[in-house]
């Protein structure tokens, strides 16, 4: 019989009234519960603790390996008949999370644009869980709304948006661009005469896209969602900085006019493998010339307007229709904490809805509208208390210290690798990233797909052996080494013991090749 | 100066070695990091439980007075230069969500699908904020992959479907249909020749999207979203029960075919509403019948999967070629726990995509892939984590008695509500809901206009005074109240107590609009 229901049955006996129901302590929200998820919490994290791997930050083995280790861990593969209890469950999750989980914090983890989230994010990220608030209407949310609409004018502030600007967040910025794609959509249909929301993209001629060669591929999957097409997307050549030429843009641009219709203009402001931000002024003055939609896709790049040495790399994005920002990049949130933000809120319309159970019109009256109209979600997590709770407590000039923090310990990394002769250095430091590509020696003596070969190996390998979590990119259809740095608690010897691991495996890949070669 | 600065300042000199650097501590997943995690929601809880209104389940006044107070206590409208700490930024969002928002585990809040979440799962959400896994790449994630692969084995299992099933976690119940549809939409292209997916929709003959005239507003918001516009949504009539009518299907269908591409059949299983269910069996036969894609939308309705007793209610779901769960809807999970589920793992082919820096085909040859191919989201947090803490916990068994414990909540209403002669009822209890509406004696004494204008004042009068969260809806033109019971430590008479509230409220209401009339 499962704990829960005996629970269930003691407190109904002793109380006397209260036939079936549980006992209040099993939710979060009630006061026992509450206490019950701190002490859940600390049993939790504790088991975690006491499993965590010494070393690295992987857990040791081939992927098969570790996930069939993980499973077998979790029990049979079955939903299970009765329940073994709060403490032992958690027990159970901490401690394969632990073991056979990555670890963020640890220094030499450097692969993605995923950041070890900061102790007050998650334990707000908790209590925003605890309440469950929904930010759809007013009587799902209560202040919760009041939290979101004020991470919303703290974000549109520091992008310089002007006093019409709104937003809203979202689950991550695959779906903020997603969402901003679709009122670009929606709005160049409108200037078209075309009512999309009704009767469909087939009434708009030939719908075009135009984006760098390195836009994030969530541009491409927004406009296969869209039911635009992935050949909507025209890719528009970068220069040797990485950034869109605004020359070439307007060649695209003035093609895509001749043809159909020009539904946006995405600029990338940190692109993932690079940081590089297109011209936005530039890009902005075309935009504006054509009457076309501008979005900026800062996920990435939003971060270093906290900073007062980097802000101005994003100088213009005030002159976008449109901005995604992810927090849980540069700004340690856990995810999910992004953003779609909009210059001018009548942006929001092709989201405008009315719903008899939701938002009737004398309830609108009244002000019980909540955030239905700018969101395709509807139960919608206050993502922003975590938000909030991180801009409070570090404010701004925390956050720009931590970016700063970072983008340091990228030019400490490219310094080393320009001044290592095994290590070719690709692109330094823009942001926080930094792409080599291991050598072996002097240009020329091992071969470029041998090479190809020893790069991705080396990777699997750090990671298998649990050392490091490094990235890995092609550039030039060339197998690189990435560096993405967002641990504001490494420091240079950090990255200096990451870039003697990298050596090490690079030259017994070399070795291994050459046996192999033999 | 920020707080986090100085701390940051003493530890450099303290260690000698940590230029710059921020200490560990304010990581969440470094050992004194961990520690601050739990004291820091402690402290929060505390803050929350001594700014607890008596009382009620809502904040007292109406929408603008209560948002009014949270911005205010928020603190001014701009991003802060400088950080007040942890503690005191977790004090000030525990203390106005406490005061100003809704607290879900009173027994008196009925309003929504929201339920009040679980110990287990916040404590468990709270850990996996804390590692901050993306189910992505296997490099982002480790063990939460094999959390997430256990969790959809366990849903699809429980929904009967066979071994080629999968699925994947999505933010929310609408973003799940917009995914199923997505599938459906291309699945039917391909059908046709069409690669919408290059292509883009236009070269999709009038798509079509047949559903009941009760399906879910999200099921509309898809259509526009994916660009098949809304007019391409076809609802079929309801039955007495309001479940979809077989025999008007057809007819709809058939002259669907005619004229175009019929893209999917949308089941609802657990109507927002009623909780009524469509005749799975007879849709799924049809489906099958013309070769169209069967959706089941049971964002509701799955929770019944749990309960012995209520479990046959979905039979036929099995059926289904794409399925929407929530799991926090009847799950009691804090949101965001959507699913959406599929019969042939095949269907996800539309998502597949390959990204040099995420899933190189070497990588992917050793086995590095991770869901990427799954979910139209790149960072994904592993919301599984939390589903398999509860699963674990409370075993099929519990969650069980605890739907069923709900539905006895609102059979106790249904009952109440059909022996008082104030009250009608409109729709009993097929799940946890129950639809009514406040006649202020027998019918007829009072005009049904007055009666409408009644019963909406009364729900926000409830609401405004903070002492009952009641749900309202529209039936045949007319203004209904709704319970949504979801409060499994809810008793008979917290229900009794809820109802009396709902008399006094509508008296209250037909004296002052007697005296209006006067």
């Amino acid at each position: 019989m499962p704990q829960t229901v005996e629970t269930a049955q003691s407190a109904s006996s002793a109380t006397g009234h209260r036939p079936g129901a549980f006992p209040p302590s099993i939710l979060a929200g009630a006061d026992p519960g509450a206490a019950e998820v701190v002490a859940a919490l600390a049993g939790a994290l504790a088991s975690a603790r006491a499993a965590r791997r010494d070393g690295g930050p992987a857990p040791r083995g081939t992927p098969a390996e570790v996930l069939a280790e993980a499973a077998g861990a979790l029990g049979p593969p079955a939903l299970p008949e009765n329940g073994i209890g709060t403490d032992a469950a958690l027990r159970r999750l901490a401690t394969l999370l632990a073991e056979f989980g990555i670890d963020l914090s640890h220094p030499h983890a450097a692969a993605h644009l995923q950041p070890p989230p900061l102790a007050v994010a998650v334990a707000a990220d908790a209590l925003a869980s605890a309440g469950n608030a929904s930010l759809d209407t007013y009587d799902s949310a209560g202040s919760a709304l009041a939290v979101e609409r004020w991470v919303v004018r703290c974000l549109t502030r520091l992008a310089g948006l002007g006093t019409n600007a709104d937003g809203v967040l979202t689950p991550g910025g695959s779906l903020s661009n997603l969402l901003g794609l679709l009122l670009a959509r929606d709005s160049a249909a409108r200037a078209h005469g075309v009512d999309v929301r009704d009767d469909g993209v087939a009434a708009l001629p030939c719908p075009v896209v135009l984006c760098s060669e390195l836009a994030h591929f969530s541009v491409h999957r927004a406009c296969a969602a869209l039911g635009l097409g992935e050949r909507a997307v025209r890719p528009v050549a970068v220069d040797a900085h990485r950034r869109m030429r605004p020359d070439a843009l307007r060649t695209v641009l003035r093609a895509a006019r001749g043809a159909g219709t020009p539904v946006a203009i995405v600029a990338t402001a940190g692109s993932t493998d690079f940081g590089s931000v297109d011209p936005l002024p530039q890009l902005a003055e075309i935009a504006a010339e054509h009457g076309v939609w501008l979005h900026v896709d800062a996920a990435y790049g939003f971060g270093a307007l906290f900073s007062d040495r980097l802000a101005d790399r994003l100088a213009g994005i005030e002159l976008a229709d449109s901005i995604t920002v992810d927090l849980h990049k540069v700004g340690w949130q856990p995810a999910s904490a992004s953003a779609l933000l909009v210059g001018d809120a009548g942006g929001f319309q092709p989201l405008e809805r009315t719903v008899g159970y939701l938002n009737p019109a004398d309830d609108s009256d009244a002000g019980y509208d909540g955030l239905l109209g700018r969101s395709l979600q509807t139960t919608r997590r206050p993502d922003a208390v975590k938000v909030a709770a991180t801009l409070l407590a570090h404010g701004r000039g925390g956050i720009g210290r931590m970016v700063e923090v970072c983008h340091d310990l990228a030019t400490h990394a490219q310094r080393r690798i320009a001044t290592e002769p095994e290590l070719e250095l690709v692109a330094g430091a823009e942001l926080t990233t930094v792409v080599f590509r291991y050598r072996g020696g002097a240009a020329g003596d091992v071969g470029e797909d041998r090479l190809d070969r020893i790069n991705g190996v080396l990777r699997r390998r750090l990671l298998e052996s649990g050392e490091a979590l490094i990235g890995r990119t092609t550039v030039r259809e060339r197998v690189c080494l990435k560096f993405t740095l967002l641990n504001p608690a490494a420091t240079p010897r950090d990255i200096d013991e990451l870039i003697d691991r990298v050596l090490r495996a690079g030259r017994r890949g070399i070795g291994e090749t050459e046996e192999e070669a033999r």
